[in-house]
């Protein structure tokens, strides 16, 4: 059993569903997610390991505020992305604004946080929303775009996944300057050089007033 | 990257083929397992992550010898139990003999290892082949039949999931007295006593000549 009421997932991605298989005791809780997500949930029969007598499955609409466990105000926004890796055909659109990748906003006593784990680009709309918001969690994939060519890791670019760069003119710390409370970078791909300390990119990272997420890492508003 | 050459399944359940979408880094392996286990794999289009450019399958009959990197001669056997738990309907043959649940046999250098981590009994022919064995490696999910229930961990018996219990006059420790050299059980349900060190299932365990695994233990035939 585990102490999880609520799983909101924000696209169905390997990453973001296949930690549900271990949630598989029969512990009631809510899985929410967009028709679109829930739909490749339902189009792989092993996720039917969840019981839907005690994991009841909510489509939500982007857009339209819901109700989570404890009080908390929530709602899904499209962001510009892709399918899912296994689900992307031969020529996906990298830069999508469908109901497949999407992010966050909670909202609880006046604080609001934002979750974005993976971003193309950011729109006019997505600024707007952040510039409100206590703290974003946002995409942190790569530094550069072509780093894990270079490290000889994999033969694909960032904005082949559907991530915008951390690092340049039209990377994250650029898009993100001046919006939201507080900064912090998530969903780090194990070639980013910010998860060395003292790196210069984390140096680069750090004089922007972003920060870079850790395991535990626990965040009051 | 990871140093695994192959991956064989012995079936499709959850806990038996999760781990695949942890090795999807575009490393090469080789994946075997029976045409039933793949086609459950081919169902699930989460499992296309691992691309068939890298990771080719292949459908293995049971009862056919197949060769496997290093020098290793390996064959699967069917086994009485029943289909993953996502795929078995309402009434499900709790002691079937499919493609769907089957054991290893691994055969190198004249030393012969034995692998079924499920079964719901003990057919004539697996006991003849596990007297021939050198080391078996042995369901071993709960020690009496309603150890679940009596714990309050689930509604089910192990039959009803398709495993033999340990002890009593039909259990493992009875059904496999005297056969092969070295006993080890695996596959063990949290709520199994013989996991506690000294508890009087874990001491009957030990006098009828069986071992515990552990995670991390390292086998030499």
């Amino acid at each position: 059993m585990s102490p999880i009421a609520a799983v909101v997932l924000t696209g169905g991605e390997v990453d973001q569903i296949a930690g549900l298989l271990t949630l598989r005791e029969r512990g009631p809780f809510g899985l929410y997610g967009t028709e679109g997500t829930l739909s490749t949930l339902t189009a792989n029969s092993i996720f039917s390991v969840l019981g839907a007598d005690v994991v009841p499955r909510r489509a939500i609409q982007p857009g339209a505020a819901f109700a989570l466990p404890g009080g908390i105000e929530a709602e899904l926004f499209r962001v510009p992305g892709k399918a899912p890796l296994y689900l992307e055909g031969d020529n996906p659109d990298l830069e999508a604004e469908t109901d497949a990748n999407v992010g966050i906003e909670l909202r609880a006593h006046g604080a609001r946080l934002v979750f974005i784990p993976g971003a193309a680009k950011l729109t006019p709309a997505i600024a707007s929303r952040l510039a409100e918001a206590d703290v974003v969690l946002f995409d942190g994939t790569l530094f550069s775009d072509d780093e894990m060519i270079a490290a000889r890791a994999g033969a694909k670019t960032g904005r082949r996944m559907g991530h915008m760069p951390v690092g340049g003119p039209d990377g994250t710390l650029a898009a993100l300057a001046g919006l939201a409370r507080r900064r912090i970078l998530i969903h780090i791909n194990n070639t980013n050089p910010i998860l060395i300390e003292g790196s210069p990119q984390r140096r680069a990272v750090e004089a922007a007033g972003f920060e870079v997420a850790e395991d535990g890492m626990r965040i009051e508003l």
